[in-house]
Formats: structure tokens, C-alpha cells, sequence
């Protein structure tokens, strides 16, 4: 499966938190998996830490190779929330108050202490153009083809729905498994390579697992955005696996 | 924190399943964690799909970058592992049957068909160290500063004791965390940014969370390989704390 560039994207996770091993990411599976709907593919994802050096040269090496960045992180109010300021650097661009974020936030924060530190996630690259926050809290941003999100894996879901009118929707990219209980992956791949070179346009993935609830076996899935051949492909292989158990 | 080249490295997540969002990845978490141990220091993470021009530049990039490089996935029996191959041209070396993986893989198989997949997993780039599976099964390697380790979150475990051994060993990063329960990372960020200011050895980051068992607050964890240090940042966090408190 080929994307043509127009349907490709990277995701750039952005915090320490995921590098030192204290937080297992959500973010990358949940982004992969919506962008799968819209037909657009993940091709890379990057974790790197709060260091601007970093930030800038990945953001800028990622949204030159692909048609859409997403990244996630570092945009809170603490010292170590620096993915805004590191976004303008990349961009060549101001970083000061969104007019708009500022309001929200000052409504958002009318009743307590409207402080430096949350005046900061009003500040943004400029020409940003913001993703909003369910609850009315600070909002994300949109700056070219990069869509810089927050770390927190509920905010995430509650702003990707909006970016569905943004993005240039690709065809679905259909996802098909089969679970070959009590056969290992090296006796069928063989077999299994040859249907895979029947059917260039289909991903085929072989996943072996052993474990005490299900014993072993090789979970196979198909990826493509043909419908008609992946269905064809998952017969096939049935088939293959049907002959492998006689 | 800032480590010496020396004791820095990254991680190099290859398979299309983690991409797809199909699978959420485990081995990142696993690995930073031990190398944490270690003194060692995860600089960067990469995932990429299965693709033998982007496993031999990324691979090229980052062994030049970090001192040590662990990678994961692609190395089993089928059509989409391409790992071991790809590794063998990004160091421009012979990719043949490693003696001694072979013979391993002939004693596994002896009462089941040692069949040509089989045989694949004993194709290694001319060089290579092995790095034993505990069952005896299908090794890992290591090449140079690469370490090539399987996908299989259960095999990474087993593994990676073994390069306890070879690995530069540094000063052990310590972590600490204080849960500061029904506060904002909002509210106390101005004062805990001057307590970072005054440990530039510490790495201290801030996590917000609200969820219903717990309510709101925010997880702040202090990263540092100096442990008298890290206790004087602490007290000070958990005193600025309590005077939000009041």
C-alpha cells in the first residue's frame, strides 16, 4: 500500500514524560486509527523531548516530507511546556497573544486568578488558527499543515473531529484480521509471502503471540483501501491456513 | 539534565501495526525504563513502517546521533521482516547465514521442518553479535553501536539483561514524584518554574489529570542522576505546595 504524498502524515509526540518510560502513549494509536478512517496514512512518528533545538528541526523536517504534522504536548502553562514558542521559531513567525485564545481564556478564567502562566497557552505563532477545547479551556492550533495538539489523551479526542473539514480526505483504509490459533508464523510464510505478491495493494501483517489464555497462533491483517481484494485476499488466506491444519 | 554523548541513545520502533494504530507500543516504555536504570538516557524514538529505505537512513541518522541505538520488530520469518536485511546494508556489510544462529535454529527445529523461513532468521549482517532468546529460539544482534531486537514485548524483556555487560553503565536517574492533589499545574507553575530555575540538574516535569476516581490535580516528577539534590527539590516542591494549600 502506496500512499501518493497528498495522503500522508507524521505524528511527532512532544514530552519527557513518554521518553523516560513513566507514560506508555496513547495519542499515536488514536490519531493513526481516525486518520485511517479519512484514508490518510501515518508514515512516521517521532518522540522526542521539551528541548527547542529538537522540536524545531523535527517539525521542520516532518511537514516538508509529508502532507500533514501532527504533533501532541507542550503546550500547557509550566516552564516545560515550550512546543508554542518552539512552533513559531520553526515558522519564522511572531509568538504573541491570540486575540481569540486570550478571550477565551480570560472568560474561561473569570471567576480565578487570570495569572501569567495562563495567559501563556494564549500564546501562540502567528496567523494560528485555533482548535477549540470541549470545556472552553485553552485551545489548540493549526499553523500550515501542522496541527499541534495537547498531551493529554481525552483533550486529543475531543479536538481531532474538528479537523475532519480541514484535511483532504483520502479513501478508507479498510483493516481485516484473522486469528491462525495453534499455527506458527513460520510455517505459513511461505505461503503467505506468495499471496502477499499477489496483491501488492494489500498490507499483509503477520503478528505471532503466545500467551497462557489463548496458547499461541499468528494474528494475520490486511490493510488497503480496495475493498474488493482485500476480500478476495482474506478468502485466500483462509484458505491457506484451512490447508495447513488438515 | 543534560547527558554526555556517552551515555545517550534511541529508540527505533519498526512495523507497520504500531503505525496503523492497530498496536499500542510497549517496548519504548520497557526499554527507557531499563536504560533509566542504567545511567543511559533516551534522546529520540522513531517508529517506522516496514520500508527498507526508511529503516537504513533512519538507522544511519540516529547510530551517528546517540551513543547506542536499540531497534525493534521485522526480524521474525515472513515477507514484511525485512529488519535484519535492511540492517545489513545500512552498514554495508554481507548479509549471509550467521553460523551460529543457524546451528541454534537447527537444534530448535530438529523435530519440525527447518524450513527456508526458518532459515531466515538466522540471516544476519556479516558480524553480527548474537543476543540469546531464552527458549532457545530465534536470537536478536547487535551490530556495532545497533542493538536488533525482536518486536515481541516478552522476548525485548528476556533480551535485554544480557547487555547489561556491554553498555557503557552511567550514573542511575533517579525519579521522584509528588501528587499534588486538587491543585492546577495553572496555579502553581509561576512558583514551581523558580524551583526549576534553581536546580538546573533536574529535570521536573508537570502532569495534570482529572479523572473520576481521583478527581483533578497534578503529577509532578523530578528526573535527576544527583540524589542529594533531588530530595532538596523535593522538600521545596512539597513546602510550595502546602502554601497553595492554605
Amino acid at each position: 500500500m502506496n500512499f501518493s504524498k497528498e495522503f500522508t502524515s507524521a505524528i511527532l509526540i512532544i514530552g519527557n514524560e513518554i521518553l523516560s518510560g513513566r507514560t506508555v502513549d496513547k495519542n499515536t494509536s488514536f490519531i493513526a486509527k481516525w486518520l485511517g478512517e479519512l484514508g490518510i496514512s501515518v508514515e512516521e512518528v517521532r518522540i522526542i523531548p521539551d528541548k527547542e533545538n529538537l522540536i524545531i528541526k523535527s517539525v521542520n523536517e516532518l511537514r516538508k516530507k509529508y502532507q500533514y504534522v501532527f504533533t501532541t504536548g507542550g503546550i500547557g502553562p509550566t516552564h516545560d511546556d515550550i512546543t508554542s514558542e518552539s512552533m513559531a521559531k520553526a515558522f519564522r513567525r511572531k509568538y504573541d497573544y491570540n486575540k481569540e485564545a486570550y478571550s477565551l481564556l480570560q472568560k474561561y478564567y473569570e471567576n480565578s486568578d487570570f495569572n501569567e502562566s495562563r495567559k501563556k497557552m494564549a500564546k501562540m505563532p502567528e496567523g494560528a488558527s485555533l482548535i477549540y477545547n470541549e470545556n472552553g479551556s485553552a485551545p489548540a492550533f493549526s499553523i500550515e499543515n501542522v496541527f499541534v495538539l495537547p498531551g493529554i489523551p481525552s483533550y486529543v479526542e475531543t479536538m481531532l473531529p474538528q479537523l475532519k473539514k480541514i484535511l483532504k480526505i483520502g479513501k478508507k483504509i479498510i483493516s481485516l484480521s484473522f486469528d491462525a490459533s495453534l499455527i506458527r508464523e513460520s510455517t505459513i510464510s511461505e505461503a503467505l509471502e506468495k499471496i502477499q505478491n499477489n496483491y501488492p495493494e494489500i498490507d499483509i501483517g503477520s503478528y505471532p503471540y503466545s500467551n497462557k489464555e489463548k496458547g499461541f497462533g499468528t494474528v494475520l491483517v490486511m490493510r488497503s483501501t480496495e475493498q474488493d481484494k482485500i476480500i478476495a485476499c482474506k478468502d485466500e488466506i483462509e484458505k491457506m491456513i484451512t490447508s495447513f491444519k488438515k
